[in-house]
C-alpha cells in the first residue's frame, strides 16, 4: 500500500476547493495578529463506518506545524452518531482552511464504506465487488472503490482504487465488446486467447440469447478454463431473479459444467441480496454499483471546543473537550 | 469562463479510473485487429437537468480521431428518462476506455444540478447559494458548485467551482472565527476592517447570543456597511424557523435597521423553502448544502446501437440509432 | 345461439344442489297446506354487470305454473348495488327450492362478466380473450367463458362456452406441444400444415429461446401465413413487459415482418393493460385468465316483499314491492 | 362414500370444456404421428390445502391407457407453493386434452378447502358449517360443499355435496318460510310437527322481532325439543355482534332455557370468528358462506419435464423430474 | 338574556382558581411598588369559533380600574390561528391574576362552539341539539350548552345553559323512566297526560322492542300528539344506521303516521351526519354529545406587548401592538 | 383534607345543570305515584383511572333517603372498560335527577387523572406538576388539578385544587412579571427578596436571552438560594429539546452551579417525556398542561338493572346486578 496515493492534491492544499470564508478568515485573523491554539472536534451525523482518515492524516501532516496534537480513529472503525472521530489541537490558522476538505473526505467516503458494508453483511460470505465507478465522477471513483473495500468488498473495478487498497481490480467484459464481436462465444474465445492466465475468465451471458442457453454455449467453448458467467439481465427482460440463477445452475449442471460459477449484477441491494440468499439461489458473487454510489453523505461537523486551553463552544454545543477513550494519538 | 478548467486529468485519460474491463477489451480487440466504427448512445435513468457535457466534450476532443462524429445536448438542458443526450460515432477503441468516466461525470453532475434547480424553483426568485462543499470530496467540490450554478444557484462557496461558472464565490464567516475572537461583534468589526470593499459584510449571528439580540448588536457596530446577517441556528436550538426570521426582521426594523438582509442556512430543502415562503417569512437568501450533495446520481447508461453502419443492440434494447431532434452536432 | 345450452341440469331441477332447508320448507308447508302467492325480489350486493338471466329464465320456465308473473333485467345490463333485477310473483312453493340456484347463477356469472368488462374497458379497443378455463371447475368453465363474452371479451377458449355466445373459440398452442416437437419452428410448421385454413396461425414464442429471436425464426418459417406470435413469458423470466413488446415489434419490423401481430398473456389485469397502453406498447390482443376467474361472486339476495298481495318484509328491509322502471316482463 | 359421485361428466370427457388448443394439438400431433411418452408435473401457486384429487383420479382412470404411471398427493393434504402434487407419465395425447379440467378442478376446490380450513382453525373446535351454495353456480355448489368439508367443516347445506363427503346436510329454515307463516313461532311449531325426529330443531329468530325476545318466545313454544336458535341479523340492523350473543345467552338462561344453543351466520370470516371467541361470546356454531366462495382460485400449473425419458422444460423451469417423497403411486 | 348568568364566581375573583404564580407576582410587584400600564394581547392556537367573551368581559368589568382600555371580538366570531381576539391596556396588577381564568374560559368554550359548528354545518339545516351535559362536570355543563348554541345548535339539554342563550331546553325521556314503567307505551301515555302542552311529545323507542315495531305502537297510542320518536340504538345492537332510519320512516308511513318525526342520537359526529345525509336517510334532528365534549381546548395565549407605551416582548414574539382592524372597543 | 371542598353546588342540587328530561321524568312519575326502588349501575367506556367518587359520594349523601344502599370504588382505582364502579339502590326519584351530574363528574375527572398518570409513568420518578389551569374553565380548574394529583402529579398550580388534595400549589413566575421588570435578574432578585422562605426560588430563563446564558446570570445573582431554573422555550424558538437541557446542565456545572435544578415545561407529553429520559437529558421536573386538559372525557354510562328486586334492562344490556367483588359499601 503506497502512501503517496493518499497525498492531497495541490489545489486542495491551496484552498481553492475550500469554502471561501475560511480563506477570508485567515486573511482577517492574520491582519489582526490573532492565531490562538484551538482544539477542533469532528463528529458524524449518523452511525456508520469511518473512512477517509488516511487521506485526512496525510493532509494534516502536510499542513500542521510541529507541536500540533491530533487524536483520531481509523478507516474501518465503526462509529456512532455524534461520536468524536478526530480532534486537532494546533494554532487555528494552520488548519482552518482545510475544514471543508476534511469534512468532505470523511462525509462521502464514510457513506460509501457503510453502504458497502451493508451489502457485505447481507451477502453472508458471498463475495461482493464494487462496480459503481460509472455512477460517480472519475476523480472520486478510485476513492469510492477504496471505501467500498474498507467496507468489506472483495475488490473494485478501477485500477487506481484497487491499488489504494492493495487489491487487483475485477472485471469481466462489457456488452459493447460482445456486440463488436457479434457473438458471445467469439468474444469469449478471443478474451481467453489474449488475456494473461491469472485474469479469471468470466463471461457476460445476457447479450444476445437467453442466459442458460448462452451459458452452455460459452462453457462448451472454454471448458475448464471458464471460471464463471455473469448474469446482468436488463430490467426490460425482468432483471436477474433467484429463479434464473437456480435454472442456470441446474441447466449448467445437467450439461456437466458444475465448475462454472454464477455472478450476479444489476440493481443489487442488501434487500435483493437477502432475497437471493433466502430463496437459496446459488450465487457465487455479487456486483454492486448504485447502492453504494447513491448513499447520501454521512455529514460530519467540526466544532471548536477549546481556545488557548479554555472550554468554549457555540450555542447548542457543550464547551470543552469531549471524552472518547477510543481515540488514538496520530500526530 | 476558461475552458482549461474542464480539461480531463491525466489519470482519467490514462484509464486508471476506468472499469478495468475496458482496458482488457482494448487489449483483446487490438490483438484481434478488431476496431469497428461503432455508434454509442447515452441516456439517463430519470427525468432531470443535464450537467457535465462541457467536461465530456473536452474529454472526447482529447480522445477521438478525426472523422469522429458526436451529437449531444448541453449543460442546463432539461432531459427526460431514457432520452439520448449523447451519441458518439467513431472507431470503438478510440473511446471504449472512457465510458466509465463519461457516465460518471454525467450521472453525478446532473443529479446535483437537478437538486439545485428544485431549490431554486421553490425559492421563487430569492437567491439560492450552494454551500455543500463540506459534504463532498474536495476533488469534486468545485464540480458540485459548478453543477449547482447550472441548476440556477446564484453562486457557490468554493473559489474553483465559482470560477468554472464565471461567478464570485460567496461566504460569510465560520463559527470558528467568531469563537476565536470570543465575541461576534469583535469578529464582525475586524472582518469589516480588513476585507476589500467589494466583499459583502454578512455576519453569522447565532454563535453566542440569541439571534435577534446579536443581530442588533452587530448592526449597531457596522451600521450601513452591514449587508446581511446569517441565521444558522443549530438543531439543538430548534433550527431556523419562519417565526425566527419574522421576529428578527421586526426587531431589526424596530431598531432602525431596515437595510440589513436576512440569510438562512442549515437543513434547507425545497420543502422548507416553501414553508418559509408560504408563511411569508422575509428571507433574502438561502444557503443550501446537503439537499444538493445527497442527491443520488441520476445513473446514465451507454449502449452500442450500430456497428459498421448496421443496427445492432443487446437484448432489451432496440437496435439502430434513436431519433432525437434536440441533439446538436458538437464534433 | 341454441337455447338448450341454457337448460337446467336434472339435479338442479331436483333440488339436490339447493340448500336443504328449502326442501324441508316445502315439506312442512305442504303438510300444513300453506302455499301463498308471494312476491320475491332479488338484488345484488355491488354495482356491476348482470349475467345469468338467460339460465335463470330457463329454470323459471321449467318450474313456474301458469299465472306466474316474472319481471327482470337482461344479461349485459349494468346494475347498481341493491337494485332489483328480478321479481317473481307466484305460489311460493313453485319456486322456493330454486332460490339457491338462482342466486348462485347470478352471483358468479355477474362477477365474471364485470371483471371481463373491466379488462375490456382498459384495453380501449384492443381485443381481450377469455383464457381462464384452467382456473375453474370444468362444469362451470363454459359459463365463465359465456360471462366473459357478455362482459365484452372477443371470445373464450372453450368450445362449449364460445358456442353459448355464438362465437368461435380461440387458442394458439400449448408449451407442451412445442416441447413434444422439441423446437418451436417444427411445431409451428406442423400446425400450419394440418390445421384448416380458417384457424389463425398464432405461435407461442417463449418456450426455448429469447422471444424476439424466436419470433423471427417462426416468421421466417411461416412467412405471410403467420398471423401473430404470443408472448407468455413466465415470471421467472420477468413476465411480459411493455419494453419486451416494443423491442419484439422493432426487431420483427427490422426483419421485414410488419404483418405479424403481438399477443400478450400471463398475469394480465386492467392495471397492467393500462400500463401497456400508456407506455405505447403495440399489443394486438390480450389473453386474460385469473383476473376474471378470481373475481369474488357479486352476492345476490332474495327477499319476500309481498304475501297474498300484502306488503311484508323481515326486519331491516322495507315491506312491499320496490319500484324499478327498468324491469321488463319476461314471463 | 360412493365413487360414482366423482366420475367425470360426458362433456368434460369429450373435451368440450377444454381450452381448444389442446384439441388442435391432438389433431396436429396425430396427423404427424407424434405421441411421445411424456411426464407432466402439476403444482400450485400458493401454499394451501389440496382438494380435487379424487375427481382428477377418476378422470385419469377413464382416460389413461394401461402402462401409464401416476403419482400424487391426496385430498386434505397440506401443500406448499410450487410443490409437485401430481405427476403423470403416459403417452402425451392420452391426457393432453384434460389439462384444462385437471387444473380447474384442483384450482377451485383447493381454494375453497383452504378458506374453510382458515375458518375452522379460527373457531377452535366450535363447529363450522358451509352455507355458501347460494353464492356459486349450482353445478359446482356440491363440489364447494365437499371441499369445505375436506377443509374441516362439519357439513354443508346441499344434499349432493354432503353426500359426496358422507355427511348429512345441515339447514334451519329460511326467512321466506317464516314470512309465509307470518310469525316465527307458528313456523317453528309447524316445522317441529312435520319434520322427522332426527332433524335438529334450529329456528331463525331475527325475522320480525328483536332476537332475544323472539328466542324466548320460540323456546317457550318448543321447550326441550328446541336445539338452537340461529342469529342472522342483517347489516341494516348492525349484524350479529358478540354483545348480542352474550345478551341472548343471558336472557335465555334467565328464562330457564340453558339448553338452547346459539348459531351465528351472516358475514362470518376467520377474523370475525376470532372476535367472537376473544370476547368470549358463547357461540355454538358458525355458518360460513361468502368467505369460502369468494376465495380466489389457487391456480395450478402443468409442465412437461421429461419426454421419452429425457429431461426437458420450457425457459424458466428446471428440466427433469422434481423429487417429492410425499407423492404416492395412485395408478 | 340576563347578564348576571355571566358574572364571575367569588372564588374566581379571589384568585383561588388562578395559577399561584400570579398571586406571587402581585405580592412581589406591590412590595416593589411596581405597577406599570401594560398592554396584553390574547390569541388562539388554532382557527375556530370564538366563545367566552361575554364572561371575560364581565370579569374585566369587575376587575379593571377606570381608564383601562379593552378591545375585543365577540362570541360567535370566526377566528384565525394567532389572531389577536382581546387586548387589555391597564395597570398590570389590576388584571394579572385573571390571566388564568380568561385563557381557560376562552380555550374551553371556543373549542365546544367550534365542535358544535362542525356538526351544524354537516347537518345542512337539520336541527342539532346539544346532549353532552353528561360528559362534563356539572359546573361547566351550562357553559358547554351555551357554547354549543353559539356554535349553531338549536338548543341544549340543561335548563341553565339554555337560559344563558335564551332558549328552552330540549329533552325526551330517559331509558330509566321507560324501564320503571315497564313498557314504552305506558311511559309515553303518562308523559303525554302530565306534561304541559308546549313540551313536545318525543318518545324513545329502542328500550324493549325493535325500533320500527315500537314506533308504531307509540304512534297508535298517542296519535296526532306524537311529534317524534328518538332512535338511540346502543352499539351492542349496531347503533343507529341510515337503513334503520329509512325503514322506520317507511313502516311509519305505511301505517299512516307520516306526521311522526325521527330524531337520531348516539355517537353522532359530523362524519356520521354526512353519511346520513348522503344516503338520504330522512332524519329530522340530531342529538350530539361526545363530539362536542371531547373537543380538545383551543389553547389561548396571553403576551405583554407594550409596557408604559414602549414595545416589548419575550423571545419568540414580536414587540409592540399587533394590528387587527376587526377588534372593537369593549371598555 | 377538608370534605366541604367536595360538597355539591346549589344549582347542581337543584337540577339546573341536569338534562331537563330527568326533571320531567320526576314530574310525570310523581304525578303517577310511581317511585320504585331501582338499582342503577354506572360503568366507563374505556380502561383508565377512576376520579370523582369523593364528589359523587358527597352528592349522594345529600340526596338519598335513609335505607339507600351504595357500593363503589374509590378515587385512584384502576378501572376497566365496562366495569361497574358505582351501584345505587334506592327509590328511583331520589337520585334520578343527578344522573347527569354523576356521569359528568366521573367522565371528566377520570380522563384528567388518567392523562396525568400517563405522564407520571413516563417520567419514572421525575416529578410531574399540573400546569393546565389556563386551558380549562376556572370553575373546573381546581377539579382538574385535584384529578391530576390523584393521577400521581406532585401538585398543581391552583391554590384551590392543591388544597383539595392537601398539597401546596406550585409556580415560578410568569413571563409578564419579567417583562414588567425589564430584566430576568431584576425580577428574580425581587422575588427572592419578598417571598416567604418556604417558597422555592425557581426562575424562568427564556424571556430575553438565550437560556444557558440567562441561567448563569440568575445563578450568579441568587447563588445557593436558587433552587431551579425553568426552561419554557416557545415553539418559535424550537421549544425545549433534550440537547438544550444537557447543554444548560453542562454550562451551569462548568460555572459552578451544580445545585441548580432544571425544570421543563411547554408541550410536554408522555412521548416527549420518554424522549427526554431516553436521551438522558437531566430534567428535574416536568410541567404538564394541555396533555392533561385535552384528554377527551372517559364517558360513563348509567343503566337500571333491577326494579323492585327484579332483573330488567334495556335492549343491548344484560338484566340484573353485575357482580364486581372490588366494590365496597360506601353508604
Amino acid at each position: 500500500m503506497s502512501e503517496e496515493l493518499f497525498e492531497p492534491a495541490p489545489h486542495v492544499l491551496s484552498g481553492d476547493t475550500a469554502d471561501v470564508y475560511f480563506l477570508r478568515t485567515r486573511h482577517v485573523m492574520e491582519a489582526e495578529g490573532l492565531n490562538p491554539v484551538a482544539a477542533m472536534e469532528i463528529f458524524p451525523r449518523s452511525d456508520g463506518l469511518l473512512c477517509g482518515m488516511r487521506e485526512v492524516a496525510a493532509l494534516l501532516r502536510s499542513a500542521l506545524p510541529s507541536g500540533a496534537v491530533v487524536w483520531g480513529l481509523e478507516d474501518g472503525d465503526t462509529i456512532s452518531r455524534r461520536e468524536v472521530v478526530l480532534r486537532i489541537t494546533a494554532p487555528y490558522l494552520s488548519y482552518a482552511v482545510y475544514e471543508t476538505a476534511i469534512l468532505g473526505i470523511l462525509s462521502q467516503e464514510s457513506a460509501w464504506a457503510q453502504a458497502a458494508r451493508e451489502c457485505v453483511e447481507a451477502a453472508e460470505g458471498v463475495p461482493v465487488i464494487s462496480f459503481g465507478a460509472r455512477h460517480v465522477h472519475p476523480l472520486v471513483a478510485p476513492y469510492m472503490d477504496y471505501a467500498a473495500i474498507v467496507g468489506g468488498s472483495a475488490t473494485g473495478s478501477t485500477p487506481l482504487g484497487s491499488r489504494m487498497a492493495a487489491k487487483e481490480p475485477s472485471g469481466t467484459m462489457p456488452h459493447a465488446m460482445i456486440i463488436c464481436f457479434g457473438d458471445t462465444v467469439d468474444a469469449a474465445v478471443a478474451f481467453d486467447k489474449h488475456m494473461e492466465p491469472e485474469v479469471p475468465r468470466i463471461v457476460l451471458v445476457d447479450t444476445f440469447l437467453d442466459e442458460p442457453q448462452e451459458s452452455i454455449r460459452v462453457a462448451e467453448a472454454l471448458g475448464e478454463r471458464l471460471q464463471a458467467v455473469r448474469l446482468d439481465t436488463p430490467g426490460e427482460r425482468g432483471g436477474v431473479t433467484p429463479e434464473l440463477v437456480k435454472e442456470s445452475r441446474a441447466r449448467l449442471d445437467q450439461a456437466g459444467f458444475q465448475h462454472v460459477q454464477l455472478f450476479v449484477s444489476g440493481g443489487v441491494t442488501p434487500e435483493r441480496i437477502r432475497e437471493f440468499l433466502s430463496s437459496r439461489a446459488p450465487v457465487d458473487g455479487f456486483g454492486v454499483g448504485s447502492y453504494i454510489t447513491s448513499a447520501a453523505p454521512n455529514d460530519f461537523t467540526a466544532d471548536l471546543r477549546e481556545v488557548e486551553g479554555k472550554p468554549i463552544a457555540k450555542r447548542g454545543r457543550i464547551p470543552g473537550i469531549t471524552e472518547n477513550p477510543r481515540l488514538k494519538r496520530i500526530m
